[in-house]
């Protein structure tokens, strides 16, 4: 079973309106809504591949219900953790010509201890835990770095995706895998280049760094070396989730096989496979198998410093 | 008791935003959300005033339960009939500058006889009821016209403040009192100055029409002449609600005195005062008595025809 922690949930909402004319009073044509938020991505990945998950997220308000009914009607069981801050909405604005302007909502918690401690208390069966997400207002300085070492103390797999403070936080406190995009790793190693940027900031945490780097794949600075994967061509589709897909095999490989990180080169085909496949699918999140058994033969991955 | 019956409540959210940028993705500063529709406000404002009110609107999903607890909040004592088809949300997206772009989600509902038995099962102690507000999808043809009817029959006196067909209806049913703005008075007579055009419809219906002109106060077709009631001065403020003043303050003046019609100088100076009021307000729908008492005397009226 993998633990999913998603510490800033949201209740996704797309609006279809004809033009979005600022001052104006828009139609909204049709209103669609989802649970949303990088770890409640990651979870649904790793449910349509038929993983055991269980999704921790807070939940407050009405939109936090809304999360509650939502995803189980969607088959992931998660552990909601009732919070008194609601939960946040993302909207996003689709217009006819497919321009989509997005507004992101402040993400906060009232309850970090009580979800830290749902963690701790989902460990038993656990075989790999996933942080995936900003972390909102209200996480204490190194609540997440207390998390990653309690974690840790249980020998199991983390892997986090977040950024900035964040970031720094769950790297010194040992996680396993980072998965920055090329835009994270220069914010927290000021290096533009992110092949040498995954590499320094590995070997100065002795943790695998895993950077995707949208259509060109991924670059992974790991023990055993550093590595690039790829798709063979071009990828078209929609982006979005493609990082939570990514993390979603990152941490479906760890669970089955905590030495991947030794003999990386499945690991990292399966994950790239499964991030391209996102890409194809219609929805984000949503991906067909036979997509996803299609992009496979299609990685192509190499040693980037002759160690692997 | 005043009966206000919201055929299409919403919450409505407010973002704040630097700048709104199509295309791009904006984080919200602040998300401010409280209940709304036309029918809503109605109540606030009676309820802002003192005066016992029953709210009947149909709520669904989460936004159904927001409205629940938020109203309950206010103090105003909503009737909900649950509705399978969620309430709706509308977005106001406010930037730095004070623009404000509006997004109106789809009214629809699936509960109108029950929402129709409610209104019905309300008025053993009422003295008005007004109907506010667009009519949902899933209302039937003379659906409103049936209501307005049976209202009729226990001798109360009825309001409506819709638009288009449903304002056609509600006249043909023979309800007493109407409130169109300019726009929606020529959309149903085809004359573009109000002022004959209320007498008109008010002649054709045997029906008060109380034409709402925004900054120039209102024009009164009424049985006993046609009247003209408007504040002394211009008045700068926001002008959202105000027309739901006005209807609060009509039904307010009917439930107390039904003749009010026939001697309407001081009912509708009222009215005219409660919606300057709403615009000098802050925020739509919260009066404050003491700028309301202040209005009172600044409204000038006059009769238009000689006859009233």
């Amino acid at each position: 079973m993998i633990v999913c922690v998603c510490p800033s949930p949201a209740v996704d909402v797309t609006y279809h309106v004809d033009r979005m004319v600022p001052g104006a009073t828009v139609r909204v044509g049709s209103v669609a809504e989802r649970p949303g938020g990088k770890g409640v991505n990651v979870a649904r990945v790793l449910h349509a591949l038929g993983e055991q998950v269980r999704l921790v997220a807070p939940a407050g308000g009405s939109a936090g219900e809304q999360l509650r009914v939502s995803l189980a009607a969607e088959g992931v069981a998660p552990r909601l953790v009732p919070d008194r801050v609601p939960t946040r909405r993302t909207l996003t604005v689709v217009d006819a010509s497919g321009t989509a302007t997005c507004f992101t909502e402040p993400a906060a918690t009232a309850c970090w201890p009580e979800l830290h401690e749902a963690v701790i208390g989902s460990l038993a069966d656990a075989r790999a835990v996933v942080v995936s997400g900003s972390l909102p207002a209200g996480v204490p300085r190194e609540g997440l770095a207390t998390l990653v070492r309690r974690v840790r103390e249980q020998h199991l797999p983390v892997i986090v995706d977040t950024h900035g403070a964040a970031l720094l936080e769950a790297l010194a406190a040992g996680c396993d895998v980072v998965k920055p995009n090329a835009d994270e790793l220069e914010q927290v190693t000021g290096m533009a280049d992110p092949t040498p940027a995954a590499r320094e900031l590995a070997d100065r945490h002795g943790t695998a760094v895993v950077a995707s780097l949208g259509s060109a794949g991924i670059v992974a600075a790991l023990p055993s070396g550093t590595w690039a994967a790829y798709p063979d061509a071009p990828v078209s589709g929609n982006p979005t989730g493609a990082g939570d897909a990514l993390v979603a095999g990152l941490a479906r490989g760890l669970a089955r096989d905590v030495t991947a990180l030794e003999h990386p080169e499945d690991w990292l085909r399966d994950a790239v496979a499964l991030a391209t496949a996102a890409v194809r699918a219609p929805t984000a999140g949503d991906i067909d198998p036979g997509q996803y058994a299609d992009e496979l033969a299609r990685v192509s991955i190499r040693a980037l410093d002759g160690v692997g």
